[in-house]
């Protein structure tokens, strides 16, 4: 077994960038830096155009290096023409190093480029005081200078193997698909414990109500922090005090988080930076282990959703927890549940039960005996043809057993996908399954298996259930 | 539709003593009273023989007259003399007027016997002042004095209706195997409310916590009574305060005097006194209904308990919610159970499930990823046959998909029946099952049916499900 040591080092190897990258992509953040100022003139606006981010920050990794130009623009300027113009200058700087763009959707419209191979977001901001936020962007310059005056230079590649340890284990990024870390996040922690081994070993022991407050802010009153943040991880952001930097992050991508370094100090492994690449299963191999595994699985495929990541997996995972609540409240028994887009094509949920069929009867809880409603109940079931058995008294209350109307999984799932927004579908999943919507159980998911390698990969990963850093290598 | 006067006057007519009736059992009783007396003399003991209970209160049901005759000994007396003197009493003065008798067991061994086809209890207790008990019988004195001072002539025959119809609709008697409303409680309900009706308007809206203090022991610290006393019904004992009097009746006892009182009230029908025997169905009949039912029916046959009673229907029902308990935490969905005893050869169990089979695999929900037993988890589970899917993280806690080891309900409670003591099977029940035990299911159940006509309309009664008063009449 390689020593942590030996591990990181040649993690490091591989992810260190070369000096002719950083010579390479250093020569366009310049460019574009001069570009940028020489168009804002021309189009009449005060922006002082600076490069932030991982780029800025040293803390990039190889081959990864994303250019963060921001546009700074006096607060008094109207936010309209702040879009409009920074909108201008973004393509002509773009397409001045000649390179491609297309228009990207945040708070504001903003542009997103590719140079020489290089992705570049032109971002425009106001230019603020601390605390006095007109948008979301107005923190990033605070946040590149904070990191840049306190993370030494050795550190830098501590945050870098951070960031690889995230990415091997599938926690890193902010966005909603994710709910993970974010650069920024990992910067801190490197800050708050001074290297990687020590982040890990922190969080090895990271409990409920966990909290980093590097400026000290909440120092005396850590109770407010828990009760101001709900998120089972809180970072106080150094810039400002009122923003938790760990907000995005899931409790179960942190339980991820907690888990990984544990067992990476235990046996450290380079498949916690590079894990093996899920292979999809044969088609054969993937029905054999689906028809041995005793559970019943609903595959629910539908259009693609018409909307940006953030909005695609926030209404994807709200509308899937909808369905399993439905289920569940049906009676059924949800074992497991995920939710797959290629973001292009097509889209799936696929939900685990333990059972497709309910049983044919079911207890109904009447109210209590001393209840005025104990009338109605006696009225409604005592001639009823679902009665199988009493009413009869159970503790202080009534109870019926009933013959239950549906039984199957998926029929009742095809009623209650026909009144969507009802049982909590949002209106852009709603409107992809109106393009299209099938339903497969069990054997029939064969006939989708290979529309997709996205979709192979998707099932065959649910077949596991198993994080890949938990495989043994 | 008769009057809920009408209805009552019927009944009176039926239950209210005859002359004749009051006058033999007047003569038994003083005969006894005055050979019991003589006898206590020979035996050179101090006993004052005194006739108390539901005779001397004149609220006993024609045709139910039960003679309780107690030994008021006085408080120096050793305990052992006391019984073994008035047990020779007990025998010598039922020999003495020609019936028979045999010894019971309560807190001390009495003589149960019966003169003249009266059944007459020969009780020793001792002479003490209230609140002095030395022994339970010692209160019966003081409960009898207490009604038959404050129960007026016309309240007597309010009593009799309250017990028939308790008797009727199934809440009457404080045993163990009722666990329902003793004679004496129907006297202070009447005490309290003036009358029959009045008793079944009171209960009608009678809510949880609810106390009745004739005395007014709890006068302005009614909390304090409620934390004393746990059960669903209080009625401060007027002679002891310290004493329920309702300590008997059971939650779901009360919902159905609570219940059936509102029905009464709402449509009256002498079904409620007397109820329609229940006719247990033909076996085909019996067959073709369990068959349509959809659920599973499990009938576990054993021998005879031998024990009293009390203690024959304690450890019963002890045990019959132990071995559901056992069931529902393998994952079963227990929807009724009842015990039925003859109490003499056959003794039954017979629990209700919503399926036979529970689904071939389950969630297993490990520890938080944050715990020291997560490294135990991984090590179990990562590497085991049984394991279906997983581990992975879902919230804060690790969860597997295991396969069960058993699915089958039955051959489930075949294993549990084979330690008894430690699924919670008491001994008494333990012993009788060691003697004879069968477990049959479903159709299996047709085979037993017809052994006992008490099996059978225990069964029939089960199918229905429903109390006999709410049958339509």
């Amino acid at each position: 077994m390689a020593s942590l040591q030996e591990i990181c080092e040649r993690v490091l190897a591989l992810i260190s960038p070369t000096k002719e990258e950083v010579e390479r992509v250093g020569r366009i953040a310049e460019a574009l830096k001069a570009k940028a100022s020489e168009e804002a003139m021309r189009l009449g606006l005060e922006a002082d155009a600076q490069v932030y981010g991982s780029f800025a920050k040293d803390t990039w990794l190889r081959g990864e290096a994303d250019i963060d130009l921001f546009l700074r623009i006096p607060a008094h300027v109207k936010r309209e023409e702040m879009t409009e113009k920074s909108l201008k200058i973004g393509k002509a700087v773009v397409e001045a190093l000649g390179g491609r763009w297309i228009k990207r959707f945040a708070e504001h419209p903003y542009v997103e480029g590719w140079v020489e191979g290089v992705r570049v977001n032109i971002v425009p901001c106001f230019r603020v005081d601390r605390g006095c936020w007109l948008s979301a962007a107005d923190r990033s310059p605070f946040h590149t200078e904070y990191v840049r005056a306190r993370l030494k230079e050795g550190a830098k590649s501590q945050v870098r193997l951070l960031k690889r340890f995230m990415k091997g284990i599938g926690v890193y990024g902010a966005d909603i698909k994710t709910g993970g870390f974010s650069g920024y996040l990992c910067e801190l922690l490197i800050l708050r414990y001074g290297g990687f081994k020590e982040v890990l070993e922190a969080a090895s022991s990271w409990r409920g109500g966990f909290m980093i407050d590097l400026e000290g802010y909440y120092r005396g009153r850590e109770g407010d922090a828990v009760r101001i943040f709900p998120e089972p991880l809180i970072v106080v952001d150094p810039v400002d005090e009122e923003r938790n930097v760990a907000s995005a992050v899931s409790l179960h991508r942190l339980g991820e988080f907690i888990a990984a370094s544990r067992l990476f100090l235990d046996r450290p492994s380079m498949r916690f930076f590079y894990p093996p690449p899920r292979m999809p299963l044969p088609p054969d191999n993937f029905s054999r282990a689906l028809s041995k595994r005793g559970t019943c699985w609903v595959l629910i495929l539908f259009a693609q959703i018409e909307a940006v990541p953030d909005v695609l997996w926030g209404q994807a995972y709200s509308s899937l927890k909808a369905i399993s609540q439905f289920l569940r409240n049906q009676g059924f028994n949800v074992l497991r549940e995920a939710a797959w887009s290629d973001e292009e094509r097509l889209s799936a949920f696929l939900i685990e039960l333990d059972r497709r069929k309910l049983p044919d009867v079911k207890l109904h809880l009447g109210p209590p005996v001393t209840s005025k409603e104990s009338n109605a109940f006696l009225g409604k079931y005592l001639k009823n043809e679902n009665t199988v058995s009493g009413p009869w008294i159970s503790g202080n209350r009534w109870v019926v057993l009933l013959k239950r109307r549906q039984t199957d999984a998926v029929d009742l799932l095809k009623e209650g996908l026909k009144k969507k927004g009802s049982i909590g579908i949002r209106s852009r999943i709603a409107e992809a399954m109106d393009r299209y919507l099938e339903i497969l159980v069990d054997e029939e998911i064969l006939d989708a298996y290979s529309r997709s390698e996205g979709l192979k990969t998707f099932l065959t990963d649910f077949l596991s259930g198993r994080p890949p850093w938990l495989e043994e290598g």
